[in-house]
């Protein structure tokens, strides 16, 4: 048993919004984003809710990309976080390798690299977040246990969120000791989330295996249920971002859940404010 | 000829938060929530959008109200405005009269007032708002040009925008001379917007003659043309906030806006960013 992650009502306003944001990143004709905007209307009306947020977003946004003609509007966004990022990864790997508990440290990087997310529409700065997540404590902190974890496996599944953000997974992976490491990104756009090209922009195969994860019809990638299946069969399983504890909290798996909490709905879920860290267990595996 | 304010695409989204945030002043219950939701989401798809942003909502927002089965969910929250503001009267008029221009600092604090709003959302501080927007010059200032009509004028129409914010227009209405002055509130509720109720609440019978203007069906009150084509007849019309620029700025009609902007649709339509405060008088007029 996990949260109660299906959509909630502060959802929809705000996925309609995401949707437009997509849209004017490719055009500002006000015939087509109107005609977006209509069909959004649509889609979130015959959709039913009680499936998490990301599942209906994802029908959203594909319709977004086919009215718009533009596959995935967020590719230059995450070629250039990516980009940016692994600029940063000496630098990165320096404070990681001259901290006290580099295991710690890399965790931590990992979850200011959340941060890196065009999807909610909010202004970042990732020297300013890096120093503030290093500073800052987790809000909910299970990291003794995720530490033990490990120590004890093998085999390691990480579900990714977003380009750039995978950069900093990287870090963490080489921090983790020598494991079998499966990674998993989407199997289709989805906003700025990490795909297979985003993988090997920052050429994360060389150190884990890539997977994809679909969130509805797709031509390729594993649907959510058999990816969880296939990830309960490791002996750990980390997963990053909203987007993903969205997804995943649900499923009666032992998941540690890495994040920033980026808006109301989460922080309610989570009962953390706003900006928190978040390195949560699933509470019946604590 | 005004700006082109027909409904942007942005204010979609951003109709359909304020619904929700409108029944959440009433239940949190999930069902109704979503119903009211649904419903919105029906509105705004059947609705057409080439007509002011506050037309549509008015549909939307009395959609929400039978739903959650209150006529006007901002009742007391609008009582405590005009209570709040009522308890600085004397203050603030000791402020306008030390001032070494009495008009324009009445005419500031006006549009002081007019961050008294609670349906954008956004938390405010009228104190550090006052003093604000004292210190600060208008982004677009015809205030030469209206201080002129104001010394001409016999009668003048007011519209009126927020409960709370009326008060401070009261302020102003005193500082106006012996004039004769019509001040439009709202026929129906339309979330903090000033009514009939609210201008009992304050007592601003006393100085000026209240009409009522409905943005839709509505069993009393002008409509919006009927209520331009009276304003017309004055000597000079002076409109309050974002919401009466949307509904009348296309009328051709010299009125002078007095608002501050509140979000990015309107910050682009007058090209002046988030927070500036506006005396504006439409193009043709000047």
């Amino acid at each position: 048993m996990g949260c109660d992650m299906r959509l909630y009502p502060e959802c929809v306003p705000c996925m309609l919004k995401q949707a437009l944001e997509m849209a004017k990143l490719v055009t500002h004709d006000r015939k087509v984003l109107e005609r977006v905007l209509r069909a959004g209307l649509g889609i979130l009306q015959s959709e039913r809710w009680n499936v998490p947020q990301p599942i209906v977003a994802f029908k959203l946004f594909r319709k977004v990309s086919e009215l718009i003609g533009v596959e995935d509007p967020y590719r230059e966004i995450k070629r250039q976080s990516n980009r940016f990022v692994m600029n940063l990864y000496d630098e990165l790997e320096g404070i990681i390798e001259s901290s006290k508990d580099k295991l710690m440290t890399a965790i931590k990087l990992s979850i200011a690299g959340n941060i890196i997310d065009y999807g909610t529409g909010r202004p970042f700065d990732v020297d300013e977040t890096i120093n503030r997540v290093l500073r800052t404590d987790f809000t909910i902190n299970h990291y003794k246990l995720l530490r033990e974890d490990i120590e004890k496996a093998e085999t390691i599944v990480i579900f990714g969120d977003n380009a750039g953000e995978a950069v900093f997974d990287k870090l963490l992976i080489e921090q983790l000791g020598d494991k079998k490491i499966t990674y998993f990104v989407r199997a289709h756009p989805f906003i700025n989330d990490v795909t297979v090209i985003d993988a090997e922009e920052i050429s994360l195969e060389d150190i884990a295996e890539i997977k994809e994860v679909r969130f509805g019809d797709w031509d390729r990638g594993m649907s959510i249920d058999e990816a969880v299946r296939f990830a309960k069969k490791s002996d750990l399983i980390i997963s990053k971002g909203q987007g993903n504890f969205e997804l995943l909290s649900g499923y009666d798996a032992k998941i540690y859940f890495l994040f920033i909490v980026k808006c109301d709905v989460i922080a309610r879920a989570v009962n953390a404010p706003i900006g928190s860290q978040i390195l949560l267990l699933n509470q019946k595996y604590r």
